[in-house]
């Protein structure tokens, strides 16, 4: 192997978007993968229920793939592995917690026994190939978030991961700035960091500061029943109120199947800490007064099938809210969940329970003067900015240019893009294939453009459906037309759309059919073209309009 | 008419939501409405144009209804007059620009002739029945709002409209605080006012500090293209840019069809004042250089078809966004659009223009401090927040309580609901038809809760169309079915699931037919129910099913 040969750099996602974070790290015949995360859907992405990244780089090159390296225990960073290890079976190194989380996943897709798994600690080194990986404790909003020191023959590349600079964590230790500062020192090609909070000016604040506000609340509504909601995977934020429920004598509820599922690997891990006779069951409720309980419950997104949503609509089994009640948002929306949040706020107020949603919260993601500190210890060669839609990405960016790295060494990369880097130069060589893989119900990337498409045109107008009974070797119709429709208009059995539209279509097929020469496949096209004008005429709607011809004479039909 | 008699406050719309404003006021023989707006569709009105308000109340009683007295020109004001002006022909009573924006959309729906209209002044009274109202000069975020002091024998309120306090507002005068005060010392029964912003602490800028943050811009960015998009009817912040860019010898262009229709209205009306020269046509851009230009465009808040989003796209007939172009947003996201401006903001960094959308805006509506300052002036018995979801009109009413109003004298009230009110007390007594009417294409109310509910599955999951040709009277299938689906999965040409759907369909439809007993509607729910489950056991997931039976034997069929 040449010493001028180069790093290759293939994000597989996580650029353009928040979430799919997947990022190959190639030299010679040696392949690591660096996470391996979903997406939620885009509001425009039509009954998608997750979005996964496409792999097919590594199943083509799947006998150079080394092994997943994950930083941290996120659906962003772990939830396509149970989609992708079947065909990219290659090892998973990571640390204790984040390892416990994907086990879970594993699980539940009958996966674990065939997925070799390898638990690390912060300061250890995995030798993967030409790689040597090694694990730095960072801090987030989740424990065993780990930055990675990716040292190659062409040069060492940290990546992040997502974090903030913690230097008060509620659990563990502070982000190892001094392990970052040594390796910055010895010599870093690239530095490739989380841009989600790079448009944020300053520093994000420490998690015990989120202590001290839950401790106010608490003081000051000590005759209510107090709900908590935020997010299941905050076990620190978990951590500190059940420690300020216990100091206030009051029984803590766990509601929500991811909350109770989090907790529950992390403190049979030892990732929190629960009092002894702290955590009782919804059951157990009514034994206590109301003001010695507090409920912690997800749902602080406005998710619709949450504990809150549906404490709020009032469907919740167990939790009635009261106008004693005071519900804290221990969260903020996360961007493009603002409405649903508010609509669960309304719908509380409606119940006229005190709202506290505001000062409850502090990110998991650095700010810029935490990106500052980061580059200043790192001081890399190259910025490749990621986590984060290219809004943040650039931001990042900009704050790489005050830190003095020249702009031809700060790259904004592309999902599929092939980035060749050494001590000679950086440059996208190449793409590989990298479109997001819609995952609906349990057929797998079946849902093609056409499909979004139509889901579309059916959510706007609905569709209509008419069938003409043909026989087309006499050329004529059998019957005649018989429309339906759904989701389109409000039809009363009199309506006369229909009868008039059936009209319409009998005068076209007959006329049609006159036409000796006339296909199936065009008289389908006629039906389709004179329904959707006499729709959009009588309406102001186009509908998606199926046409379908039942001849008699034919069994078979090109469709 | 006895002095007990009560006065009855009807909200028809406007309350559990932001838009769709219209209140009744009816004493005796006299109705008299407050605005009528429509409102922009939810997330969940799959296909809606848009939301206006049940006026069946009106309808029942047009004999006694006097008039529209309009508080200001915003669509949720006055957006719903051309579909109920129709019904409910009465006339409307207004400032000179708020009606100038009205006689618009009438002359568009063809109904100025038949549309009786009185333009009224700040400090005007309109007798309407038993009803004198007066309009106040208010401030808000375009010009010629209005308050309302609506005097009946059963007592006076005050309704704000949308308000600010602006005692530096860019063109006429502040809000009239000493009419204000004057009337509240004479004896105010109920105060009606605007809670949008009743969350927010403080005080609501002067317009006039956009103005100097825009001069700020307009000296950063001397060498630069400016594109400010903001909203088209805010006439101060587009004078506010006109000036700017005047002194600093920019020409301007106007882009979106609704900012040139405002603009042309409020400058023939003298409410802008275009120094002359400033406006060019998009056409003569080519003829200045870029620094000497500024872009005043639609489409701040993402909407798809405006302005910005033709040029973030790359969609744009005349301009395309170049590195070296500053866009602003003088604007903040309305709740809801937050994910869709974050669209505009990624695909313009993405064409590498610098962005600025921070602090370039200031908001039309009061916040807590300007709320105290108009219940201490008007001082009424009775407080009923009005404009703004549930949780906004809590905070209102909190405002209230601090301002010392009995809580028992704060009243929120729900759409429908007829509230009685005189000196002696205040009682809801009874709730009018008050449901939001969606309006899709040009039939209006057409959709119902099932279409809604229909277009909802359609965009999860699709259509499957199965057609079953059958001759009931000798109980066999003349042919195999046909199962046709659109927006479901994709299939490729050899796919054997709809193969597969058809064996199993054929098996349940001889089966059944088998029974003499079946009637047809039975043998449709059995196809509905045998292809749902199908598809949901080998697809996960659950497409809207028509079944449709093509009896050979009769025409008719029940649906």
């Amino acid at each position: 192997m040449s010493k001028n040969q180069k790093l290759k750099i293939i994000p597989l996602g996580g650029l353009e978007t928040i979430g799919m974070n997947i990022t190959a790290f190639e030299y010679g015949d040696s392949i690591i993968v660096v996470d391996c995360g979903l997406a939620f859907p885009e509001d425009d992405m039509l009954g998608i229920d997750l979005v996964i990244p496409d792999v097919t780089y590594l199943k083509d090159n799947i006998e150079r793939v080394k092994g997943f390296v994950i930083t941290h225990g996120h659906e962003d960073h772990i939830g396509a592995l149970p989609f992708v290890i079947g065909d990219v079976n290659v090892p998973i190194y990571t640390t204790a917690l984040t390892m416990a989380l994907i086990e879970h996943k594993l699980r539940e897709h009958d996966l674990l026994d065939t997925t070799k798994r390898y638990v690390v600690k912060h300061g250890d080194i995995v030798e993967l190939g030409a790689f040597k990986v090694e694990f730095i404790k960072t801090n987030h909003s989740i424990q065993d978030a780990s930055a990675l020191a990716i040292f190659s023959p062409a040069g060492t590349v940290v990546h992040t991961g997502d974090f903030k600079v913690d230097y008060t964590p509620v659990y563990g230790d502070a982000i190892d700035l001094q392990r970052l500062a040594e390796i910055g020192k010895s010599g870093v090609l690239a530095l490739m960091s989380d841009s989600t909070n790079a448009e944020e000016e300053g520093f994000t604040m420490s998690e015990k500061t989120v202590g001290n506000a839950l401790v106010g609340i608490f003081s000051e509504y000590q005759d209510t029943r107090l709900i908590i909601a935020t997010f299941a995977s905050n076990v620190d934020r978990v951590q500190q109120i059940i420690n300020i429920a216990h100091k206030f004598g009051r029984k803590v509820v766990v509601q929500g199947r991811s909350m109770v599922n989090v907790i529950g690997i992390a403190s049979e891990m030892g990732y929190i800490r629960i009092p002894y006779d702290t955590i009782i069951d919804p059951a157990e409720l009514d034994e206590y007064p109301e003001e010695q309980t507090v409920i912690i419950t997800t749902g602080s997104q406005g998710e619709a099938m949450a504990g809150l949503s549906r404490m709020a609509d009032g469907t919740h089994r167990v939790i009635h809210i009261k106008p004693t009640d005071t519900v804290v948002f221990s969260s903020n929306p996360i961007p493009g969940n603002e409405k649903a949040v508010s609509n669960i706020i309304n719908a509380l107020s409606a119940r006229h329970a005190n709202i506290i949603f505001q000062d409850v919260h502090v990110s998991g993601h650095a700010r810029r003067e935490e990106l500052k500190l980061i580059y200043s210890l790192v001081h890399p060669q190259y910025a490749l900015p990621v986590h984060g839609e290219y809004r943040h990405l650039r931001a990042n960016a900009q704050v790489a240019v005050q830190l003095g790295i020249p702009k031809d060494h700060i790259m904004i990369m592309h999902s599929g893009d092939v980035l060749e880097i050494n001590q000679d130069g950086a440059e996208v060589v190449d793409q590989v294939q990298a479109r997001p893989i819609l995952v609906d119900g349990t057929r797998i990337g079946d849902v093609s453009k056409d499909v979004m498409r139509d889901r579309k045109q059916l959510a706007q107008d609905g569709v209509v459906v008419a069938v003409i009974p043909i026989d087309m070797k006499e050329r004529r119709m059998t019957a005649a037309p018989k429309i339906n429709s759904r989701g389109f208009v409000f039809l009363t059995g009199d309506d006369t759309l229909i009868e008039e539209a059936c009209e319409t279509l009998k005068k076209t097929v007959e006329r049609k059919l006159s036409d000796d020469k006339v296909s199936k496949s065009k008289l389908k096209e006629s039906v389709r073209s004179t329904l959707i004008n006499f729709m959009l005429q009588e309406t102001g709607r186009k509908p998606l309009v199926m046409p379908i011809l039942l001849d008699v004479a034919d069994d078979s039909e090109e469709d």
